[in-house]
Parts: C-alpha cells; sequence; structure tokens
C-alpha cells in the first residue's frame, strides 16, 4: 500500500527491518531518502556539545552545499561511540553510495535511539541492498515509521502552493517524541520540495522557518545528541529555480507552515502528552526577552503538571515568568488562558474566571497568553503537559 | 507531648490551626518563633522577580539587622496580592507586635501555599492572641507541621559543638518540597543559635552554608516566590559570643553541618521522590563550570526519570552535561554511578557495568559523579527522582 499523497517529482523512499534494537524485529528501523540527481542541502544541527557521529559526519558532507541520500535510522543514536561510532557511520554511508553508484560524500547519515551502543554493523550493512532496492516514490510514510522511536505515530507533512511560475510542493519527514527542547529535539526531519534555489536562501530561510516552529517548542527541556533538520531543494533538471523576491517570499511562507506543521505533531505526540499548549508572550521589550520568558513558563514542571490536571492555576505562570531572568514589572502583566483574562495589569479580575478557564483546559489544545505590556515584541512557545504517562515511558524506556 | 531535643535557651514557639487554606480545618497552619530579647538576625530570600509580600517586608526589616519575632503560614504565600498583600502582612506582624509587646519592626512575615489569593485576614488575626499565648520552648515541631504544604513530614534539626568557651547549639526548622531549585526553593526556614556574633559574619557563614545545601538542589527547577531563610543568633543576655578565628569556623561548620541536614530532609522528601541522589561534579576549570554542568544534570527530566527507573541510562547524564552551556571535552569524560566506573576517558568501560550500576541505584540514596578531568574545581548538587507520584501530586494540589 503506497500513499500517494505523500510524494514529490525526484525524490525515492525506502525502508527495511534491520533489527538494529532487537535482532530478528520486524519493525522498520532503517530508512533512505534518494534524489534522482545531487541537489541543494542545508541543515541545522544541535546544539549540544555531545553530539553524535552522524551528525559530525552530516556537518562535514553538507559543507559542499550537496547532498542525494539520506540514510536514516532509529533504535541506536550511534552517539558517545567514539572513533568507532564515526567510523561505522562511514561505512554504513559508502555502502549505499556503493549500491547507489554515488559518491560516498553526497550520503548524509541520521541517527536516533539509545546513547552509547555501538551499532550492529552486520545486521544494518546487509539489509542495505535491499533498502536500495526497494526504493519508491511512494514510500515516505515507509520511512517515517523507521524513524519513529517513542513516537506513537508517523510524521510526514506535504503542502501545496503556487509561484509565479507555477505550482510546487514542499514535503517533510520527520521524528520525535522526547528529549525534545528548543536547538532543536530528539528530531530528525528531512525537508524536500522540487524547486531549486542557493543554498544561502535556503539556508536563511530554513533558519527562520524552524525557529518560529521546530525551534520554539519543548517537552522535556533536554537538547539531544542527534538533532538534524535537512532541506534539499532540486530532485530533478526540470525543477523551477526561485529567482524573483515574491517567488522566495511565497517559498519561505509555505516552508514555515511545514515546519509549523511537524513541530505540531512532534509536540501533539510529546511524550505521554494530553494537552498542546501554545505560550504566547507579548508586549515584551524585544523577542529575546519574549522567547526567554515563553521558554520559561513552557518548560516549568509545576505549569506543565497544572495543565495536566487542566488547573488554572495561574501563579504558576507568573511565577515561572518572574525567574526567567528577563527584567519586567508585575504589576503590568495581563494574562490569559484561552481568552478568558485572569490578571489585568498585576490584579486578579474581579469577574469568575475559574469556571471558565478551566473549561478552556479541557481541550486538548489551548492557548496561554502573558501580556507583558512593556513593548512590541513577542514570542510563541509550543508545550505540552506533563503527564504521569511521561514519567513512565521514560523510566522504563531502556527495558 | 512536647520535644525537648529540639529547644534551645532564648527562643519559644507555638502553632495553631487557623483555617488559612479551610476555614473550620483543625489542621496547624500558622506558626510563631519568639527571641527572649531582639537578636541579630540576616536572612537570604527568593530570586524570583515576582517576590511575596512578607519577602518585601523581611528584606526590609532585617535591615536593622535585628528581629524578635518570626510569624509563619502554611496554605497561602500571600505572593501577587498587590498593596492589598502588603497590607495584610504589614497588619498581621503589628497584631503579632501588639501582643508581644514589641516593635512591630522586630517581627518578621514568611508565607508559603498558592500563589495569588488574599490572606483569609479574620480568621488569622484573630488566632494571634491563643498563638502568643501558647508561646513554650518546647513547641517548635509544632512550628514545623505549621508551615507543611505537600511536605509528608516536619522537618527540624539540632545539633550541639563546642567552642573554646564551651558547648553551643544550632537547631532549625523548615518546610519545602516542590518548587524546589536553586536560589532557593519554595523553602521556608528559621535557624536559630545561642551564641552571638556580628551581622556581618553571619550573613558571609549563612550564604556559605546555604550554597553547599539549601542552594545546590533541585526536585523540579521552578524558584519560588517566597524562598526565606533565617538566621537568628543569639536570644538571651548570657549567649557567648563568637570572637576568635576558631570559634567562628566551629560555628560555621556546625552551620553547613545544620543547613546540610535541612537540605536532605527537603529533598528526601521531594515531593513523589522514591530517590535521593548526589550528582557529583569534579574536576571542572572553575567552580562555576562545576555547578552548571551539576544542575542541568540534576534537572534533566531525562536523568530523573531514569533515576525513578533505576535505569543506569548513562547516555542521557553525558546528554544533559553536554548541553549545559560549559565547554569541556566529552573525550575527556569518567562517568561512576556510585563507585561503579561505566565511562573513562570517553570510553565505555570493557567490564560489566550494567548489573552493578543497577544495583547502585536500587537503593534509595546513591550518587553520580563526573570527573571533567580538565581541573581542580568540584560541586556538589542533591537532587530526586521524578516520578508519577510528582505528577500527580502537582496536577491535584489545588484541588
Amino acid at each position: 500500500l503506497k500513499d500517494d499523497t505523500c510524494r514529490i517529482d525526484g525524490f525515492k523512499f525506502s525502508a527495511v527491518p534491520a533489527g538494529i534494537k532487537k535482532a530478528g524485529s520486524s519493525r522498520l528501523d532503517m530508512g533512505l531518502i534518494v534524489a534522482d540527481s545531487p541537489v541543494t542541502a542545508v541543515g541545522i544541527t544541535t546544539t549540544n556539545l555531545v553530539f553524535a557521529a552522524p551528525v559530525a559526519i552530516t556537518r562535514q558532507r553538507l559543507k559542499g552545499g550537496l547532498c542525494s541520500a539520506v540514510l536514516m535510522n532509529s533504535g541506536n543514536a550511534n552517539a558517545y561511540t567514539g572513533e568507532q561510532g564515526e567510523k561505522d557511520a562511514l561505512d554504513l554511508t559508502a555502502e549505499v553510495a556503493k549500491n547507489l553508484d554515488i559518491d560516498a560524500g553526497l550520503v548524509v547519515p541520521m541517527s536516533t535511539g539509545v546513547i552509547g551502543n555501538p551499532l550492529p554493523m552486520e545486521r544494518m550493512a546487509q539489509r542495505i541492498p535491499d533498502l536500495v532496492n526497494g526504493l519508491d516514490p511512494g514510500s515516505l510514510q515507509d520511512v517515517a515509521r523507521a524513524i519513529m522511536t517513542t513516537d506513537t505515530t508517523p510524521k510526514t507533512v506535504c503542502r501545496d502552493a503556487d509561484l509565479s511560475i507555477g505550482a510546487f510542493r514542499i514535503i517533510g519527514v520527520g521524528k520525535g517524541s522526547g528529549m525534545i527542547a528548543p536547538n532543536m529535539a530528539t528530531m530528525l526531519a528531512v525537508i524536500m520540495t522540487d524547486v531549486r534555489a542557493d543554498a544561502k536562501f535556503l539556508k536563511e530561510a530554513l533558519i527562520e522557518a524552524s525557529s518560529m516552529s521546530l525551534n520554539a517548542m519543548t517537552v522535556d527541556g533536554d537538547t539531544s545528541t542527534n538533532d538534524t533538520l535537512l532541506l534539499m531543494a532540486g530532485g530533478r533538471s526540470n525543477a523551477r529555480e526561485l529567482v524573483t523576491n515574491a517567488d522566495k517570499q511565497s517559498f519561505a511562507d509555505l516552508l514555515n507552515a511545514v515546519c509549523m506543521d511537524l513541530a505540531r505533531q512532534l509536540i501533539k505526540d510529546g511524550e505521554g502528552a494530553t494537552k498542546l499548549v501554545e505560550v504566547h508572550v507579548c508586549g515584551a521589550p524585544d523577542s529575546q526577552a519574549a522567547r526567554k520568558v515563553a521558554r520559561t513558563i513552557s518548560e516549568s514542571l509545576l505549569v506543565k503538571t497544572a495543565f495536566f490536571g487542566e488547573d488554572p492555576n495561574w501563579g504558576r505562570i507568573i511565577c515561572a515568568a518572574g525567574r526567567a531572568g528577563v527584567d519586567f514589572d508585575p504589576d503590568r502583566l495581563d494574562l490569559f488562558i484561552g481568552t478568558v483574562p485572569i490578571v489585568r495589569q498585576g490584579s486578579l479580575v474581579p469577574d469568575d474566571w475559574e469556571s471558565p478557564a478551566h473549561n478552556v483546559m479541557k481541550a486538548p489544545e489551548f492557548s496561554v497568553t502573558l501580556d507583558m505590556n512593556n513593548g512590541d515584541a513577542d514570542a510563541r512557545f509550543l508545550t505540552t503537559d506533563l503527564s504521569r504517562e511521561y514519567v513512565s515511558i521514560n523510566a522504563d524506556y531502556r527495558s
């Protein structure tokens, strides 16, 4: 069964079970994305000082700005695995390159899973011929499944829009559930488009799009060793090129929408999450201040457990804002849960807010707005509640 | 039943039920500590920008360096309650002063509980005569009970040591369970001693003692609006004065021990905690770097849930260190759980570590040591695991 909605001219996909986490398992855990010809590629990787072997190789190989294939796996992060880990990732990409008859420098590796274990090289290497033979333009969902760890759903996105020169498409595939924090997430994501553009513009557009979405969300505040977001543009000889500013803006808008869609899928699938909450901080003196406050609220365990309990415990939100390291006047704050005003100019509103705010929080998605009334800058963060299930998932993950 | 082990010359204690959280409740929720005469007093209060009315008053009143009484309550933090909150705290301390026939400026207020609700002034004020009448040197445990919120046990400490001029004592009472993070905790604590010393020395000693204990622990990373740590020295006319450096050192050592004892009691009673873990970072280039790494590990949800699962998932510890914002060489790290070596110079040890490390983690208390092998500085943090129970407690706290 192939999914026709998640395909794009110039790219093919494949996935196989390689028994990475457990020998003999039939679970898809190795995926491959291949462009018909080398395409322009730009990436963003983890800010963690401890970064995985595939991240090191990806950074190196993206310097040339070209990429033909992405080899992905779950079940093992190949992180903190030393020189052997780097050699393993190089060997696997070389094997893929040999089977595709391309240069190994055009193959980018991405891994996710447990930190510190060597890859089961023999099992992985022997599945690469099948992986290459299985390439098909309709198999993106299989790749999405192959990179799932504690994710409960595969994550793909497909969006279309128009340029002055005609319609174009951006598709994406990603994973991420826990260890989700800005810069970036335990996130692997590959975004592909059928237009062409120079690497400089693409990189700027990707940074901009991720700063408002994939770099503005948190499940648990942990930044992984393996986060990688890759954008591949082109993929076939007749792909149209972005030249005019209007076309570039159309592309940037659609890329923002694609990244936000992926971000929402990731956060909704946050480990144990029962709520998706947008924390909107506005009226800030500058966007950095807004972002710091939004992030501190979004990461507060007390706020997140109150979300889980559907409890409009607004004092915890104000308290978290107060420790964000941003200077502000507490007596000027306005606070809303959904559209229900709770605090106005630092004072609790006289009307009944408790029951309406509680009703807002019963929904699976809602927003919290903190207006600092001290400027024009704002920031939006996506976060989850913190549930008993999060604890269960992470206490038992390895076993 | 009076507890004779927790008394100290020159101080009396009392507690009453005032129905602060719920009218008519028989639970002790208002406590009073009174010195026979004004004593030297120094304090440390929250770093949260949003601080409660009692904190504002305490800061103001401690400027004089003298204090006679501490009025404490649970059930309501009197935080983010505006001018009314400040007036309420002033009125209550004035009522205490009137009943004790002392200056109101000598009475320090401390509150803990829910943020944003006005104090039930009528119920509280009418209990103050009883509170004063009940003063007794053996009632410190009652005060400890009166300030409990989600604490499951009252927390007191009593230690004796010798000076060149004879024996002396330090006792303390505190509360704190959730919203525990450095600088400081949802913590209220009062420490009393029967020696005299100048305020400057006492403040330095208190900062030093708390930096290694009460300011070096975390349950959930949230810094409260109400944290206050008070040290009262003297309390009667024949209290001995600290003069020699040897005596001052003896006092500082005992104060460290008292603060560490309180810190351990707080962290062991951390909301839902089943493990007390000391995170020791050594071999750091400077103590600030050591502290940052220790704190980041101690606050990582993924590390804390692994502690709960008794899972030696060491990759999460290294990963947390990597995002601490400290520059280090991952290939030089040594990591131990208890005394079991897991990583040496950046490589997993060849011996079996999994089962011995798991055995270490089965105990209710254990340590994790990360040696950066890059200097002589170190830092120790106390933390807890993160359990399903933590989530339950905080999702349901207000209801």
